[in-house]
């Protein structure tokens, strides 16, 4: 009957894919690619591929016009993406308005990572990616970062290599696929898909790209600026096995605290999983969100100028222009819009350590971009910089507590956002470990998880927001 | 730190939700309500529950007007619904474009079903329900089937009774919470809350209201138009154990391998969980859908009069008046407008059963009411009648295969759409087995799964259609 039927790839391996990505993620010394070689082929990654960007002003960006009235900054074609203006209106828990500047990149594109398995072991084709955004301009992306206007050649550029194992027909083992939302304040319902898939035929490797076990990723994440927002996504959805794990670290230390957490089971947190989706559910019926568009000329605390887009209280971000000349990219000139957080941005997880399992303490993240309401988000995900004036109860939940941690401070290491549509855009993620005594008051937007608890929703869309799923995988580098 | 914190909830019992609401349904004698005093109960019910309908022009509903050129028909309130406009065009795999009324009901609906334990075994509360489109007029509906107008009292009506149950603070214990959606070709991004909570205080029966097990429940699918829709989606929606169930029946059977596929492993079915997932993907990335509001009088197929909406071949739907008067409500009269399909729907699950496995033939739906644009409905869902005339590549797969079946059909019951909505709305619900040899041949829409795989996407929104959900319920009454 499968003959008639078919199959769309090959059934899986005796092993469970995610007792696989364990092994991955436990063999840190490489098996493709030693430390030194990896090293090596940075350094000259670093060294042949450049990029200049200069910035220039909106009005000036070849392909790009203001609508009439300054109603919205658009690419002539019609797609790539365009800055419009929202009109956000929330009702319910935490009732506000407000105007802002979103872009609209309805487009899914693609971020995909190829798998394949050498000496039994599960690496990943990385690649050295510059993008105009980036201050550290070379980093790690994945084997594939595509729009969709991107790898339908919308701009008559070359074919994104490495494309096709992830498209119909023809593509490889599906390990992972899931629609995942990015920045919900700065995009207006963007997901990408986050795709991993297992090829077993040769695979050439290009001058730009890499074989790493997920054990060499986990360490590279605790370098700054080093592993692009794009892989951490994706990186975040890998599934991994709640059983099979290795005894130590055994003992009451952190990681082993943290490892018992991946592998807990639903009683082992304070709340059901059913009754996380409960919480989820009344965020989602309590709370009225519309996001109407504007035009940009009509936000009353932004204004348009032929430089930029900005805040009249120099807060949140800015639109600027760049202009982009590239040797390595499908495309070699082109300009284009970017947005330009002013200041730099924490994301946190506020962690405990109940009976030697490791709790994280998640937030309903509600955000205008969002297709269904609200995500999970970490503790705490905000710019400090635009809450040094505010009154307390306007200023976020926990954020003393993280910028006051000390001794007790687990992760803490400034990445990059999205390099292609963000401007030096970077946070300072961190893993915070609370003393169980500490009195963190409960509060109805804030629930303890087990990782297990949020790694369980990771394959499904709309759960997990892009900061949760980043410092999901800076938390692998902790095992 | 649980003192600190709070839990939201008793903790989960010995033996999990699964397992009880397994014991439940095979609870087919009842405990607490014999199956004797569950019939006195009914025909009682029949006898004393009376609700007067009369057909009125739309022109004449009392709180009801068209806007401004018959734009749409909309309540004074604006609460409650509006019957809209919309124009519809699919990009992609199915490219075509309509214009079509569509029900707008933004809210959230509750449909909530009280659980206890009687003996140990979990009984459900059902209440004999009599809405004005129904054709048999009582019917068993969940504990709690009330909009947020409804529950808000915007009517200003009497409390919707064990409401409370359902409500922060308060209620009991979660076993079921998910918002699904209703059907996208009627509604524009209508979703219900569905959820089952349990209490263990003492719960005073009103006369409509009486306690059973899910195996009785599971029996009643089979007698015609008793079970209501809102009901079904919601049992659909219970978790129930992959394991811990009895042997027999063993062999060969069809019951058999329903049981088996209710158990079934990941390896069991001829495609993994994340194929499906990536599927789906595949349609949703692949296919465009916009719906843009448009004038009722705009839609050049359907015509509006003072008596009905209604589409000028006679086909699909009309939407009409009805007077109300009812004894037993929390209102006592009103006017509403229904959609009245012009012709019976036909919902169907084609099975086969592979190496003592059943699989289910499953179809990516894309309905232009849905929050993310497919999910997964039954093999066939059409009113035939629709296609009577139509060439054979616009006629529905398995539409003739499904009609034209005779000995392998497991399961044939007419059931009742919402009659809070729907006048007369029926579906004949099919279960169809095909003989394994039979060529069904593969089609990108189409997929064969297990009862456990379409099973594992209940907890979670977007997925499951509201015909896949009711006849998922259909299909717990052949194990």
């Amino acid at each position: 009957m499968s003959a008639i039927l078919g199959r769309s790839g090959p059934r899986p391996q005796t092993l469970p894919d995610g007792a696989r990505v364990l092994r991955s993620a436990l063999a840190t010394e490489g098996v493709a690619t030693t430390d030194e070689r990896f090293a090596a082929w940075l350094a000259e990654c670093e060294r042949t591929n450049r990029m200049l960007v200069e910035r220039v002003p909106l009005t000036e960006l070849r392909g790009w016009r203001f609508t009439e009235g300054d109603g919205s900054l658009v690419h002539e074609s019609g797609r790539f993406f365009s800055v419009d203006g929202v009109r956000v209106t929330r009702t319910g828990r935490d009732p506000r308005s407000w105007g802002q500047p979103l872009i609209d990149q309805p487009e899914v594109g693609i971020l995909g990572l190829l798998a394949k398995e050498f000496d039994g072991v599960l690496h990943f084709l990385m690649q050295a990616k510059i993008e105009p955004g980036n201050r550290r301009r070379l980093q790690l992306s994945p084997t594939v970062q595509a729009t969709k206007s991107n790898y339908t050649k919308v701009h008559g550029g070359a074919a994104t290599p490495y494309l096709e194992h992830f498209l119909r027909p023809g593509r490889g083992r599906v390990i992972t696929d899931v629609l995942q939302s990015e920045q919900g304040t700065w995009f207006l319902g963007k997901r990408n898909r986050n795709m991993v898939v297992e090829t077993t035929g040769p695979v050439p490797v290009l001058d730009s790209f890499c074989w790493l076990t997920l054990g060499q990723i986990r360490r590279l994440l605790t370098v700054p600026n080093l592993i692009n927002m794009d892989s951490r996504t994706v990186l975040a959805c890998l599934p991994v096995a709640a059983s099979g794990w290795p005894d130590e670290p055994s003992g009451p230390g952190f990681a082993a605290d943290l490892r018992r957490s991946v592998q807990a089971g639903e009683a082992d947190g304070p709340h059901t999983d059913v009754e996380i989706l409960s919480w989820l559910n009344d965020v989602r019926t309590e709370t009225g969100q519309s996001v109407e568009r504007v035009p940009l000329s009509a936000l009353e605390d932004w204004r348009v100028s032929r430089d930029d887009i900005a805040h009249r209280d120099g807060r949140y971000f800015r639109v600027i222009g760049v202009s982009v000349e590239s040797g390595h990219r499908e495309v070699k000139a082109w300009s284009q819009p970017l947005l330009a957080p002013c200041g730099t941005g924490v994301v946190a997880f506020l962690t405990r350590r109940v009976d030697g399992v490791l709790q994280v303490l998640m937030r309903a993240s509600v955000e205008p971009g969002f297709l269904d309401v609200v995500e999970l988000g970490p503790t705490l995900q905000c710019d400090p910089a635009n809450y040094a004036d505010a009154p307390p109860e306007r200023r976020p939940r926990f954020l003393d507590r993280v910028l006051g941690a000390t001794g007790d401070v687990r992760y803490d290491v400034v990445l990059s956002e999205e390099g292609g549509r963000f401007h030096h855009a970077e946070c300072r993620y961190m893993v915070v470990e609370c003393d169980d005594a500490e009195a963190v008051e409960p509060h109805p937007d804030f629930r303890w998880m087990t990782v297990r608890q949020i790694l369980s929703l990771q394959r499904h869309t709309n759960y997990l927001n892009v900061q949760t799923r980043s410092l999901l995988a800076c938390l692998s580098s902790l095992w």
